[in-house]
């Protein structure tokens, strides 16, 4: 709880003043005053986060969180749950789909087990397992308050290492069998939404099982009762591991004024809890794509973030924010490589 | 003419029987069916393009041409015409919106002049100028047809060198102040559209002034009376000699089976009349982002392709196709560095 407290202490509010002087640079680029949309608001963004006039970006990382669901037992998910443990072996071994959008812009995937229910034997996915995977909600709290905190505190560890190392963009994803089962619960909770309206069909889900998972969510809320004002209530009661790992990673982020990228659906989510968390955090996240599952279109509007990319993507994995690196990257080429109107001779 | 002939003769259908190739190897990719969205379509749409099961998109060009319009004594734009000169120079300095862009995605840029008013003294710009400058269309025909077509050719020719050379995605990009007035003309008369309904800002014309602009292209169309049916007519009547050199590029890209990414408002309509002139090289284009002024966005929704990138971009000069194109390489990236679920031991 102390590492929690404390990195919500170091979140501040962005710096004014150089996004200031940023918006007065770039309206003196050579081109029509906001021609260049929202690569013009996120190079902003990204001075205010960073605090300098010409911030860098070329250091990326994805934080992978992979963790089990004991919801899975309510036939929630289409996917055989033996799947979470096998691609995390596959993040270690480069060749899941964030790991191939990764190598396309450079960008290190550090997978973490962060509650799979078997033991995963790689020197390359770091083990944080906080428990073999969460108990199933349906039936009472998916883990306790105290596992909660200590699996957003893995993401913050994680993260700051990271950023330590010199990584200045971050990223979060997940691998977790029925995680949107999950992320759906929270979002309903926090939002006051009726889960029927938000739910959609994750990892291909048939059609005619969704009320099944209408339901599982429905019952778990009932039996558990999570407190919509107290985001880890909710997180523990109805969340999972992977979820809380990444509002660790964002919140992480925030307190070292390090930008972090938020995926589809369950990003989203824990961004959701970050920001109830710390609402200061809001600031330092950018958006990244519109998720194609229904929960992901909801979450993303509730946190107000307007998404870039619009690729019917779903995967999850944290896919479609390594996608936006470069958009954002694409921002500070922009910053360091135009001129103004008076380097160009062009009075207007 | 020959030359125009000739590509348009080689413009033929997609490869079929590879596109059905590249969607079941990537159904079988390990992740659920369909969840990578476009990036799929993305990709088995490049399979169809080259013809083959692992297309590259690693060598890329953005090729940009340079034109004035004479529309622009009628007050159509708040920019000096000098702009589109300067500009022009700025291109072969590397220092414009698009050049910034083109090298975070190591893009090589090739300004054109096609018809700037003045003479460009710089080795780093093409010369290929068709005239200087179009005649004022409120008058009488922007140019001639022949010039229209000499346009085309040259935007051909240029493609066609850079693909000897081994360039192998394409983009298209405009510099040419007043030419969102043009190409809104050209639109508004292939689209049947009241130029009212659908004139925008361009490079921040005031409000105030979009009256002018639209008198100024429902003059030009009703002076030229330019035929729906012909679109080298409408070309040549309400055109610009950059929308003509793009539309050769684009014909060029289709024959060679070289993908095209398409720009915003100017580019897209230099599309509609390649798609018209050919209607088979649609399928060689991409879509890239939806523009925020008011024309291209009618565009887009005429050709019918649906962006991927939504930034509130409306630079022009191609900037919005080239931070598409780190998208495209993506899905090459997706291809070939994920595995198959047999691959992977995974059995669904």
């Amino acid at each position: 709880m102390e590492l929690l407290n404390q990195t919500i202490n170091n979140i501040k509010d962005l710096d004014s003043k150089m996004m200031k002087k940023s918006r007065e640079r770039v309206d003196n680029l050579i081109k029509p005053i906001g021609s260049l949309g929202k690569l013009e608001d996120i190079l902003i963004q990204l001075c205010g986060i960073t605090g300098k006039l010409y911030p860098k970006v070329d250091n990326k990382a994805v934080i992978v969180m992979a963790a089990d669901h004991g919801v899975f037992e309510e036939s929630v998910a289409s996917t055989p749950q033996e799947v979470t443990y096998i691609q995390t072996l596959n993040f270690a071994r480069g060749v899941t789909g964030v790991c191939a959008l990764a190598k396309q812009n450079n960008t290190k995937v550090i997978p973490v087990d962060i509650g799979v229910i078997r033991d995963i034997d790689s020197s390359k996915v770091i083990n944080k397992k906080i428990r073999y995977g969460t108990a199933n909600m349906t039936k009472g709290p998916a883990m306790t308050r105290d596992e909660a905190i200590k699996a957003i505190e893995v993401g913050i560890e994680i993260a700051q290492q990271e950023i330590d190392n010199g990584i200045n963009l971050l990223a979060t994803g997940e691998m977790g069998i029925a995680n949107t089962t999950a992320s759906t619960a929270v979002l309903s909770v926090l939002a006051s939404l009726d889960p029927k309206t938000i739910v959609g069909v994750g990892a291909n889900l048939p059609v005619a099982s969704l009320p099944t998972k209408v339901n599982a969510i429905k019952k778990a809320i009932d039996i558990n009762n999570p407190d919509p004002l107290d985001p880890i209530d909710v997180l523990h009661k109805v969340g999972g591991l992977d979820i809380a790992g990444m509002t660790g990673v964002m919140l992480a982020g925030a307190a070292n004024r390090v930008p972090v990228v938020i995926d589809g659906t369950i990003a989203t989510v824990s961004a959701i809890i970050a920001s109830k968390i710390a609402p200061k955090s809001l600031k330092y996240f950018f958006p990244s794509h519109a998720s194609a599952d229904k929960s992901g279109y909801a979450a993303s509007t509730i946190l107000g973030l307007e998404p870039m990319l619009h690729m019917n993507m779903r995967l999850g994995e944290g896919s479609g924010a390594v996608l936006a690196f470069n958009i954002i990257e694409s921002s500070t080429f922009m910053n360091k490589e135009m001129i103004t109107f008076e380097e160009a001779g062009i009075s207007l």
